[in-house]
């Protein structure tokens, strides 16, 4: 990659990596299409609920890290924290109010590429470049403005009000003011080409992380309607 | 120790842990007796930064565990962790307001006491029951109860203003308000026998090994005092 | 998946994803088709030591676990590890035979793919089900069955003696045991449906996060023939 | 203290440690006036049972770190944890032997002095100089001969067989070739004033945190001879 050294070329970066992650995802594709149905979203929510469930945990853990630390980044990394706590519980309410969750009922696991976007967030976290992990806050904070266009007709196909998609909405809102807050910070920390370039490689690779695992929700939901899969038939006897 | 199962009944158990402390401390008699001098002032500074360096980082610890937590104590260790960064500075503030602390000096590493203090700490964040290190929040954030008229006499005794002791007079003010939400936030989430034991448990070892800390820092002193160690000698170099 | 729940049908499985992957891997194509290079060669020994450093890491952090463990696997997680330790200096030592690596010169840090290896390989072996890192034990110390024809190609086509490719040579010679060792605790520690799952998930993940990780070389190498990346070219002034 | 730089001074430094040890404990003490009983060996077989229980574990952790390591060290590390894992079972078989455990039976939590150990022996593993916890091992490894006249006194009070002590003796048999491999592996690795300065640290503060183990140990005994805590009144129950 050219050198990124400004917001201003990140940004650059984070479109490319959106473009290609348009053009190449089958799920964004079939979404676009208008094809989703209220089990797809749910096998999305689900796997959303699994990340979600870690993001305050590893954006924490940053700033526990033993060595010295900018004070006001180390303060950042504790109140973002904060506020993302519990969030995940509003994947489960969303799922819920599609009647498709109730308490007790045992949720599958996260899928193996979850599992690989959970693992990476945690490993960028607490090991290289303190830094490093604005980058996944930095698309993080700012997806609504590539993904809202594809919620709004995912909300819409499906007739889901605002009350019913807290998730999503609740994001939007929350994140227009951290977006801000990460980008302020990471003109703030990234003081050498490679803070900018460790910046990028985890803007770009937890993207991409996150596209592998929305196919791969994709891929499980064909086989949940070829019915050659059981992981999910728990959702279709909550509806019948 | 008996059963504490109120907050009432564990104000009780530490009233009766300070009081043994008072009873026990080489260190605390000696400052009672309004011998300190500015030397043991700087070597208790020197060790309150070595811990206060980590106890944000192992209250943060406390609200990343994997386990499921109560989403309003996550929030609350985060935000308190948040709250505490960089209080360690003004540990170091108040060295070079006495005059004995040049950004560039190297300080000595922490005592073995104050490690093991730090080490059980982290222990205890991260093992073990989640709640319990509510009990050294519980301690530490009321202790200007029991320890501020000692204080006074050793800033009166040392001649120095509000604005030179900063970490002892900031936490006396912030830590009135942090002590009603560690309060509120004990009541909250102990819920068994178990909870009040492992909140006590880690109340009192705490506060004694802070006590053993305070301890060696006179030891210390004692040897400083005989020449017969050089580990503190830059502070001389530094007067001189 | 089917229900695996023995070492033939885990066995079968492995055939099925190593397949895939020489369907669909890039690089095993360009490989296969005799057309390996030095340089490339040498790209894919820098990728080996980055993940192979972490090897010996993350297979003894199992053992470390804080959770009763069966005792034999426990040792076994230890005994393991002492035998991978060091095993990322073969690979640097095969490098430096290839005139591609001397003491001193700076290693550009591990691609991305390489990372989400590393990650992963972590995380499932400090969280999650302990046995399930046997998953990549699994197919690593076998893997010399799959791809030895490969890299009997490979070092033909290079020149390269068995002196030359230790890393190789070694690990085929020392996996046979190992090999053996692994499919005896994984018929010891697997006892439910759930723990055949997740050694064959962490098999099946692990494998083909390897195999991103290969594609990944194999772009880099193209990159570096068509001179527009620069990560490499310190490979082409050790030759000049 | 002195400057400490061979494998000579640090044996004095430790016959110094053990002999202010011997001085001051109230358990060694009670030990050496042969009034040993079932009870106190019991409970000094469970407070063992819990640290060794992490023995394995922080040992391994030392090789688990991620900056370089001495290959040698990082080896020793795996294979010493691989040798002492288990080793917490022979503690509970000793106390089987003397009719005071049963399968099921469940066993006190460690006592605060014992989790102050814990701690401390998992944070100097995890966090400072990677050679360090060769201070413990140092004296671990060679207890033995300090208080081997002290076990033969307690075994011959209680009237017990060698089998029926398999915890010390073993380890008193084992630990011989591990004193060596230690005593090697301190003067491989110790290159600098600092890192001998930071074994002897761990080293005496270790022994001092045993000290305070046992001494607890004993004041819990004083406490269960006077009926005055029911923390191990299952031990009289079993002998019921």
């Amino acid at each position: 990659m050219n050198e990124i050294m400004s917001l201003e070329s990140l940004k650059c970066h984070l479109d490319k990596t959106w473009e290609e992650l348009f053009h190449h995802s089958r799920f964004l594709r079939f979404v676009k299409e208008g094809k989703t149905t209220k089990f797809l979203y749910a096998m999305y929510l689900l796997e959303t609920y699994h990340y979600t469930y870690h993001n305050a945990r590893n954006q924490a853990l940053v700033g526990t890290r033993k060595e010295e630390l900018d004070f006001q980044y180390q303060k950042f990394c504790f109140q973002h924290a904060a506020e993302e706590t519990g969030h995940e519980q509003m994947a489960l309410n969303d799922l819920k109010n599609l009647g498709l969750y109730n308490e007790g009922v045992e949720i599958p696991p996260p899928l193996p590429q979850t599992t690989v976007l959970i693992a990476y967030l945690y490993w960028i976290s607490q090991h290289g470049n303190p830094v490093q992990r604005l980058g996944y806050s930095y698309w993080a904070e700012s997806c609504y403005e590539y993904i809202m266009p594809l919620m709004d007709q995912v909300t819409r196909s499906l007739g889901l009000t605002r009350a019913q998609t807290t998730f999503l909405v609740a994001h939007a809102e929350i994140d227009k003011e951290h977006s801000r807050q990460v980008q302020h910070m990471i003109n703030r920390v990234c003081k050498t080409t490679r803070d900018w370039q460790d910046v990028t490689e985890v803007m770009e690779t937890s993207l991409k992380l996150t596209g592998n695992m929305m196919d791969s929700i994709y891929d499980q939901y064909l086989e949940f309607e070829n019915h050659s899969s059981d992981r999910y038939s728990f959702l279709r006897s909550l509806v019948a």
